[in-house]
């Protein structure tokens, strides 16, 4: 057992290293960080992540944040979980870039929905930004269904964290208003992933 | 000499990958893709990248893309020029960690000034994003003041190709209408960075 602690909160991307971290059998704790109450701005949290966001990892060494550099290091720290190609570096890398690309391209067109303050103050600016997020995200999903899921799993018979990451990023894309049926590879990648044990493990802790 | 080809263009992120590989004596070619020609969205380009972005690295093994995932590579593919903490999991995750913040957070607000259409199509959405701009980077970079910069590199002691990624973003301060002088730790950090000799190399050659 590890003295691992997440700090998350439900529908956001702590969802994946919550997956990683349950499928390594890290034994990690979970930190609910109660959003409605805004209580990532409240100063104990912000003395954890001064980002005020999730997710945050509490290690012995000391508090780690960003979802991508997370699940490197899961991957990293438990590597008979299998959860990267840790000893082919072209294929990491692979991995990184979908990470990257969910990270700084895919969460950031679905934030402009539910966070849309973030980049501008005016009504109308908001509202112009939200009228374009199911566009967006329809054309990050398609690039991903064409170019970025081999299959069975994003890097072809390798499973990686990069699995977990792009499931999480896809429960969004309902309330996005993008219909997933018409990306038949990513549904079809959601089934077999929710088929894991390790999966099923952590979904059911309500994370 | 590798056969590594890194696709940039002026201006942009590539810039740090360009370092990257200059201080790894990778022997990369480059090969410039001219933005005012729209040459990004070419389909000879596409071809490469469908996503239409630099930088994109053409490796022997296919091509790669996103700065984070580009910069780990080299640093991996290149282990003797000590891009990265490679034997320690927890410092390479501050790294990531870094990296994953100027690359869906920086670089982002950044990118609501030049692309703003990316996420709205009316001008007056438009127009209120570019005026968010100068607050967020300030934002940014005084979080990046405080808490991650260690000094004298990004994490601490140890040189990494996050200093290079920072230095990158660094320059973009000044066309957001920001005084990089309000950050003392970030203007020296960019002047001990200019002192490496590979670094000037990169910069020589005006990527």
């Amino acid at each position: 057992m590890s003295r691992l602690q997440l700090y998350f909160a439900p529908g956001t991307c702590a969802l994946a290293v919550h997956i990683a971290l349950t499928e390594a059998q890290a034994g990690h704790e979970l930190l609910r960080v109660n959003f409605a109450e805004a209580q990532q701005r409240s100063p104990e949290y912000l003395a954890v992540n001064p980002k005020g966001r999730v997710p945050a990892l509490v290690t012995e060494q000391g508090v780690l944040t960003e979802t991508p550099a997370l699940l490197l290091y899961v991957a990293q720290r438990f590597p008979d979980a299998g959860l990267a190609p840790l000893d082919n570096p072209f294929l990491l890398a692979r991995m990184q870039e979908v990470n990257s690309y969910l990270c700084s391209t895919v969460h950031i067109n679905h934030a402009h929905r539910p966070r849309a303050s973030r980049w501008a103050d005016e009504p109308e600016a908001i509202a112009g930004m939200q009228r374009k997020v199911a566009a967006n995200m329809t054309e990050n999903f398609q690039l991903i269904e064409k170019h970025y899921l081999q299959g069975p799993w994003v890097l072809g018979d390798t499973y990686s964290v990069a699995d977990a990451y792009l499931y999480t990023v896809s429960t969004w894309l309902a309330s996005d208003g993008v219909d997933i049926a018409q990306f038949p590879k990513v549904v079809a990648h959601r089934e077999r992933l929710l088929q894991r044990p390790g999966v099923q493990q952590a979904l059911a802790t309500g994370a």
